[in-house]
């Protein structure tokens, strides 16, 4: 019998999603940021996100409020990635019993600042003691315009993402290092992109409403494994120009020799990447200031057998050998 | 600072409560079986639990199959709670990676069976590896009549229960002592009625129909706790006569000098528990038949002065010092 760090996190998904008949009703089911089912005349977006301690975060390296903060963020982003809007959430907790009452006031604080910001409303959940602290949140929302699937894009369409990638990485591993000799501005610009992600629910839901992204996914497992999963659904390939990932000045000035690692493979960017016709590219120049973050233009869909490719500077072709993180290799 | 062990977990839920406006759209937050909000025209109800390695199962005594279908099965109950009927749900999995791929495929199956039975879909979810395997589903349905919430008793209503009671929590410690002298088909009915509890949906929804039930919660932690639970949040008290509790055979002949301990105090009996107006005992005397589960008068709402009392079978007043199960606290 093969364990299941054979078969691999996406491996065990793809078994019970083949081993889930399509219900009634379900628009859109596993294997998307959120599903999108029937509710009587209208319909619902539904998407879950699970932090565990050690193995999503680390307490040494983010606050309980930042963690409560990030908890739901994370699936807000999932539906800014649908182009939806939330509405009401249900929070599950492992706690461990030796926990501070304190601690726990604080990650909901964070939780509400997030809720606050987003509109998204805690209805219930579930709580248990436990010997590592976990989170467990499902989020429910809407996609006023209709969502926008993974499964959306053509061969010849161009690839966009929002913001910039890798400050998030690079944060927590400058965190990790305790640099301190380098300008403390910049790491705590990048930190504050690790603990405090902004979902982009209002360039989804932008974008969604002007039928701009064809499919479209968030940034959460790094960009050449999201745009992995991207690809794989709209059945297309992909070609990625290193020199044109939106860098921030904090990342250019502190990821020394690793250049734009962080940006291709780090986890956890919560931008956008979505697939555009190119006939919408000058509509998509300028829409970075109506959406109140960047869009930049970082490559282009090719047929599904040139699979992934990230050209360098030089025009050579780069290799990732794992592009991006299996939670059951890794 | 106090630790949460101090706090316990009811006070904590009662502190997250307190700290969560009442958001737009929400007819019933945090504090009942399941949350009931509005969306458009329409309203659903969702509710969430958490089953982990441990500290809710044994793998000693439950299979994997089993425990897919229990944890199906214990969110379903509490939709039943409310008069509810099941749509949606999406399952998140914390595996340790030396779990078999084979072992996630049975649960998946026992997941599948339940889903089957009740007409719910698993629509999405998320999976990560963890050191202690744990289970959240969050499931989404509807209240065809308007959901039963727990606050609907008053002084004078009669207290009803499906079902019979302690079965579960019986069966799971003859499992535990491996008692293989006693009468094994009584055993593994006991054990059967903890691996599968029936949640009782269809009861529900007709109590629900019919207006029968006024207050009602499921049996999860217990009679005394949930009943409980369910006079806190009616403010009203109740006696409970324990001559009166419904006990299978196989329970009589098993518990020995425990007596109704287990039916009073024993958890996951998955029942219904609801009160009545007094004016519908003639109905409910005949409800059974068409339930498909037995429903027994059990007691009677009184004023909160009162507390929560159980009369032995000479009249006397027992008192039960930790009614039912704290999750930080035990």
């Amino acid at each position: 019998m093969s364990s299941l760090k054979d078969l691999g996190e996406f491996g065990l998904i793809d078994k019970i999603r083949r081993s889930v008949p399509k219900g009634k009703g379900v628009r859109l089911g596993i294997g998307d940021d959120a599903a999108w089912v029937d509710w009587r005349k209208e319909s619902f977006l539904v998407t879950s996100d699970l932090l565990i301690e050690g193995f999503h975060f680390d307490l040494r390296w983010i606050s309980f409020f930042g963690l409560g903060y990030k908890a739901l963020a994370v699936n807000l982003s999932d539906l800014a990635a649908m182009g939806g809007r939330p509405s009401y959430f249900v929070l599950s907790l492992g706690i461990p019993t030796f926990f501070k009452s304190d601690n726990m006031l604080q990650f909901l604080r964070g939780v509400k600042a997030a809720s606050r910001q987003s509109g998204a409303t805690l209805v219930g959940g579930d709580t248990s003691a436990a010997d590592r602290f976990f989170i467990n949140i499902s989020l429910i929302g809407y996609a006023p315009y209709g969502p926008v699937p993974r499964s959306g894009a053509r061969v010849g369409d161009d690839l966009y993402v929002t913001g910039t990638l890798g400050d998030s990485s690079l944060g927590l591993n400058l965190l990790k290092q305790r640099q301190r000799r380098v300008k403390r501005a910049g790491i705590s610009y990048l930190v504050a992109r690790h603990h405090y992600p902004a979902a982009r629910l209002r360039a989804g839901a932008t974008l969604a409403r002007q039928k701009l992204a064809k499919a479209m996914i968030d940034i959460s497992d790094g960009l050449l494994q999201d745009l992995g999963h991207l690809c794989k659904a709209s059945k297309v390939g992909a070609v990625v120009w290193e020199s044109a990932l939106p860098l921030s000045a904090a990342y250019r000035s502190l990821a020394g020799t690793k250049g734009a690692l962080y940006a291709l493979t780090g986890g956890e960017d919560y931008e956008l990447l979505f697939s555009a016709r190119a006939r919408a590219r000058a509509r998509l120049e300028k829409i970075g200031t109506k959406l109140g973050v960047p869009v930049t233009r970082i490559g282009a869909c090719v047929p599904t057998a040139h699979g992934i490719r990230v050209l360098n500077r030089g025009g050579k072709t780069l290799t990732f050998p794992v592009p991006g993180y299996d939670h059951f290799r890794n």
